[in-house]
Formats: C-alpha cells, structure tokens, sequence
C-alpha cells in the first residue's frame, strides 16, 4: 500500500514514524498531513533508506543538483559531488545527468546513496533519441518507467506546459530557461501538438502508483529573469499544477510542486502564497529563487537571499544553486558552496520560522564563542574545515585571534 | 558654512547637486531631505572627493571596514584591500586600524582614497595608551580632533552605552560585542563614570561642526547572537541614540545611526521600523543583520541574506561582513567577497524598493544571457573576472557551456 493510502486508512507507518522522531513532531501529525497533502514522505517503496518528509512545519529541506552533461561527463567525479553534497547536509539529491551512459550513472547513484533521490525522466527520453524531435510520446512514458524501476525516490514531470501558455510567452525577456520546458515547448511547437507530460498524466499516475515514486510538479515555464517573474505565462503552468495536484492525490500518488527560479524580493511573498492556493497547499520546491540577475558566480548567494525570504514565507523545500549557475557545470567545490549557502538559508528560515529547538546550535556557538572555546565553536559550525582553517591561519595563541588580538571583546572584563 | 546648515538656509550646495544627479532625483529633494535629517552627505569639508549621499529614498549604500591589528600589520595589505573593495563597488570604507602606527595607516588611506573614509577614534586613544582603564575622558576628545583634523568624513563615536544600561546585559549570552562598547563598559565599570562619549557628546559636537564630520552613533551593546536581538540592552541605547540625534541636528551636525547585529530574519523588520522611529528617521547603518550565528567561515551569505531584508525594510546603508568574521583579520579576498555579497544584498533591495532604474542592468544581462552573448553577460557582471574564469573553464564553442551543452535551452528554437 501507498504511504498516502495507508494514511488515508487510518495507519501510522514505520516512515511516517521515522519522520515524525526526526522532526520532533507527533506521528499522528504525520499521517493527517500526508492524507492533506501538506506533506509528503519521498521513498521509492523498494528502496531501504531513512525516509525524509518535506512540507508544512517540518524542517526546510535542500536539494542539490548533480549529474553530467555531453560536455563534461565523469561518473567518479559525479559520485564525488553526491558524497560532498550529502556531507555537507543536503538531503536529498537530484541526478540531471544528460551525458555518457546516463543509465549506469543513476544506477550507481542510487547504490551508493541513503539520500531520497529524484530525477527528471523526460532527459532519458530525449539523450536516448538525440534530439527532442525524435522522441514519440509513449518514449516519455517508457522513461519515467525505467527511472522508477531502478529505484528513484521522486520524479520531476513537466506535466503543466500546456499549449495555451505558449501564446504568453512572448512578451519575456528570457523565455523558457526550464530546461525541461524548453524541449516540451518546442516539441509542442514542432508537432502542434498538447503536453505529451499532461496528456498522458494518468499513465504518469499508474508508475508512480506502482513504486510509491512521489511527483515533483515541474515548473517548465519558471521566470529565467527577475524582469520576467510572475508573469501570466508562469502563473497559467501554476493553474494547471493546481489540477494536476488534485488529480495525483485522488490516486494517493504523492505530490510536490515546484517553483521560480529568478524572482524579486518583493514579489517572494506573494509568489509563495498563491502556489500555496492554487495548490491545495501541496509542498512548495523552489529553486533559489534568486533576486538579482546580474551575480554569476555569486548566484548560490542570491539564491541564498530568496530562498531564505520564500521558505520563510511557506516554501517547503529548497533546491540549491551553486556559483557556477549560468555559467557551467557545477565543479565539486562548487556543489559545496551551493549546500552550504542553501542549508544557511533553510536554517536561517527555520529560526524565523519558530521551529522548536532550530536556534539551539546556534545558542551553544554563540556561548563557546563568548568563552573562547574555538574547538567547540569550530566542531558547531555548518563546515568545521574551513572554519579549523581560518582559525588556523589566525591563531597565535589559545584566546585571541588576528581581528583584534588583546583588544577581542571577550575579554573585556 | 555646514551642509546642514545651508539646506536650512535654503542653499543647495555643489555637493547636493552632484549627489543629485548619481542618484537621479531633483537636488530640491537631497536638500530637504538633509534638513529633515533623512539624508546626508558624508564629506569632510576639505576633502576633495565624489561626495555620496546616504538614506531615505536613495540607493543604499554599502561600507568595507579595514584595518590593522596588534596581531596582523601590514600597511601595504591594507592599501590593496582598500582598493579592492572600492574596485568592487564600496560606496564608503572604514579604516579600524589598531595595530602599528595607525596614524601614518589612516593617512595614507585618505591619501589613497576618492571615497568617504570613516574611522573609531575611540581605538585611537586606546591604542596609545596601552590599555582602556589608562585613557583619561580628555583623550577620548582629543582622538577625535585628530582623526577630524586629519580628514575623515565620519567617525563612529558609541555615546549611546549608558550606567543604566550595564545592569541589562546579563541576560545576555553573547555579552557585549562591539569592540568601541566593550571598552567603554570595561571602562565605565572600573572608573564607575558615566560614559566619557555620552558626558562630553556637547564636545563632539563643536568638532563634528568644525569640519562637518558625520556622526555615525555607535550600537555598542548591539547583539553577539540571535538570541540576544532586540533585548532591554540593546533598545536602551536606541533609545540614547535617539535623544543624541535631535542634539545633534540641533547643531547642524549629519547623523547616521548604526545598528545590529545578530538578528533573526523575522525580527528584521521590528528592528528597522523601531530605528526609524525612535531615531527620527535618520540614516540606519546595520552591520550584517547576520540571521544564524552557526556559520562561521560563511557570515558573508548570512549577512547577505539579513542586510537584504534590513535594507528592503528601510536600512540605508549596509556595512559589509566577510567569511573571515568571528575567525580573524580578513584577507584580501575576504575584503573581495565581503564587498560583493553586500552589494548583491544593496542591488537586490533597490529593485525590491522599486528605485528608478534599479533593474536596468538586469534587465541587460538577461538579455545578454538569452542571445548567449557570453562578453557582454561576464562584462554586466558584478565581478566579470571570475564569471569569465568560470566561462573559460566551460567554453568548448561560443554558444554553449558544460551545463547543458547542446541540450542548452536557449538553442531550443
């Protein structure tokens, strides 16, 4: 039975006991928010890993992206990524990859990760044909199939372009930055024809269905310029993933739905609130957003900065971005700067957001600061190594370090 | 005559033109605004420099400190960082030396430097005497004459720190963090005085006025920790602030205020409106707000994240944090980084403030992005030398990067 189905029934589940002990919440809370849709459990029914939930009042969680591209392709180094990532606390990741044999690279993901992961199954469909012409409807489907079978724990499906936003897009700055959208859209363009995603939904629902895979809603025509955000095109794709919400849950098929991309600040709030609406209150997944266009090689910065504002605000779920967005593949080191940037911003969120013990880290660093006890204050931090580093570079002796040396504050007395 | 002075009279000076056009308002406007206090222009009255202007209205501003300590001294290291952050886009630096001879260090800064240049001068006499408990009330002023004497535009003075307030701290976990308020503390607990800044505010002022030097009036209790925001400690010295900028305006005398912290992002906004009303709505200068104290190593982003919101709330003007805070002096690139991610939080808060032709540059470089014109998207960037670095490190063609290679969404026509 479905984690939903047997909330529906009234039965607690080993998961959704999991998940209540690790958030510190009761597991009837759990099982009435699944049966909701608040919030969802994200694991493959096959798969044997610590399941997460994600949704309304548990803690924010992040994602990071990894996986090759036909220009940069290296398993080892892929695997790399997905260690750093999980070290440093995403908690779940999505393998992207569109490069090499795509196949055993998830496969290998999968077996080396305790992490839920999600993946985008429309980029097998289209790596195995070579260009998103080619690829038939029912390829579609056979993708998401395989990708299920293997094991993945959510899927992203771009179920909500439909041909009648297509029309809206023309008046933006930076068109389909969606890399799922842009091959629907043109599909769509070159064959007149509907959202194969959307036509065959109900197909979508039977695989997820048959593994318990939860549907993460993609957001295909998400603004790539804050000059571009909120605008009809996003908001119709919005409507539909509504709909598409409700018709998921009427299968017991788990749903998350996902969000912009480049947004202003003050257009966060209200962004957050109308998915909330719109989607019957379904986890929200953002992706930064960010504020600002004019930062890369800073972006896992402005992301940092939205994402902050939109999880405090009700985004559930936070999708990481690194500096290199918009400019390459993401290196290991930079997979380490964008979870280290977004786990601040899901932190900073659960502070804000009153969630019962999240400043009490921050509460015993800032005492072991105030005494001086660098090896705790280190050992606390979000990443000990570079913080052991820069205390190391600045130690002259056990107390003082080289900002201000006799002068430091604490010992003022 | 004052600046202050003259806008009372009616005059608008050159300054206030010259501000007037950068900011692209009338200077009818910048005129009024610093009779009303709301605005000031932080100019030494024989400093030949591009004055700027500060509050209401305008676009925020952001602050580099740098500096010497007893423990890292080296005056041509911080000749580069102070070209470094101007190079980046620091509107004002700081100069916090207290190690060597830090008056040939802040000479030579003047010299060096086009923009507004602040100091502390409380490290000053501190420095020359050895020890706080050794300075005589005498010395605080005469520190101050010299750095006025010397040129500076603005100089933080912590008169707000108060008897009555010293009782209010020991609830406190992170105790006092200001360097300029742990000294006076220490001071004012051992002399049992009243603090020497606070008694002889009236001396300030006539030194302030001989050179129209901005006040900056220093939080010295600001909070250490998040959970030490907006405590007793920190409101009754806001509440001091207040007082001191109406005796001040009385004078003639530009005031900006200056602020935390540590701050939780939901208490951002509080503490921002509290500001604005108890100080009369003059400038707020905030240091961070950092909204986690967890990330050492990273409070750059957890500045970031904090000074967006202050300023989107009505903060004017943002003093930069680096990812060496709480660790040691910063490096150059920490000078590097800190600059960027605070002007990442000043440019994003002008778009959300709706500032006339905020998004101008945004607007281009999504443009730029969309047509893949790679020069033109590095050259719009906030640091073009390392998004070129990223791109050179991706370039296999001229239009696409290892992203997504030939799957790149803006080849999808």
């Amino acid at each position: 039975m479905l984690q939903k189905e047997q909330a529906r029934n009234n039965i607690i589940t080993k998961e959704m006991e999991q998940v209540a002990e690790k958030e510190n919440v009761s597991s009837n809370f759990i099982k009435e928010s699944i049966v909701k849709g608040t919030i969802v459990i994200t694991k493959h029914n096959q798969r044997n890993i610590k399941p997460i939930g994600i949704g309304e009042n548990l803690k924010i969680k992040i994602n990071a992206n990894i996986g090759t591209s036909p220009l940069h392709c290296d398993l080892n180094e892929e695997l790399e990524k997905l260690k750093i990532a999980v070290k440093y606390g995403s908690d779940t990741v999505m393998d992207l990859s569109t490069g090499g044999n795509i196949d055993k690279i998830r496969q290998e993901i999968l077996k080396q990760c305790q992490v839920p992961i999600g993946t985008v199954p429309i980029y097998q469909a289209i790596v195995d044909k070579g260009d998103i012409l080619d690829v038939q409807e029912n390829d579609f489907i056979k993708a998401i199939e395989k990708h299920c079978k293997d094991g993945v724990d959510f899927i992203t499906v771009h179920c909500g372009v439909r041909q009648t936003a297509i029309p809206l897009l023309k008046s933006r700055i930076a068109g389909v930055v969606s890399r799922g959208g842009s091959f629907l859209v043109r599909w769509m363009n070159h064959h007149k024809k509907e959202n194969p995603l959307y036509e065959q939904f109900d197909e979508i629902l039977k695989i997820a269905r048959k593994y318990d895979v939860t549907l993460s809603l993609g957001d295909g025509l998400r603004p790539g310029s804050i000059k571009d955000a909120t605008d009809k095109a996003q908001l119709h794709e919005l409507n539909v993933l509504g709909e598409l919400t409700k018709r998921a849950w009427k299968q017991d098929v788990q749903v998350i739905v996902e969000g912009p991309g480049h947004v202003p600040l003050h257009e966060i709030e209200k962004n957050i609130k109308m998915q909330k609406q719109i989607c019957h209150n379904a986890p929200f997944y953002v992706l930064g957003p960010l504020v600002t266009d004019i930062a890369p090689g800073y972006d896992h910065i402005t992301g940092a900065i939205g994402g902050t504002l939109a999880a405090y605000y009700g985004a559930d779920f936070l999708c990481y971005v690194t500096p290199s967005e918009h400019l390459r593949l993401p290196s290991i080191e930079d997979v380490k700067e964008g979870v280290i940037a977004s786990k601040i911003a899901a932190h900073a969120a659960d502070i804000a957001r009153g969630i019962k013990g999240a400043d009490e880290r921050d509460i015993e660093l800032s005492k072991a600061r105030k005494d001086l006890d660098w090896e705790k204050q280190i050992k606390l931090s979000l990443d000990p190594e570079k913080a052991a580093s820069y205390r190391k570079s600045s130690k002259i002796n056990d107390k003082e370090c080289t900002m201000c040396g006799k002068y430091c504050v604490f010992e003022q007395k």
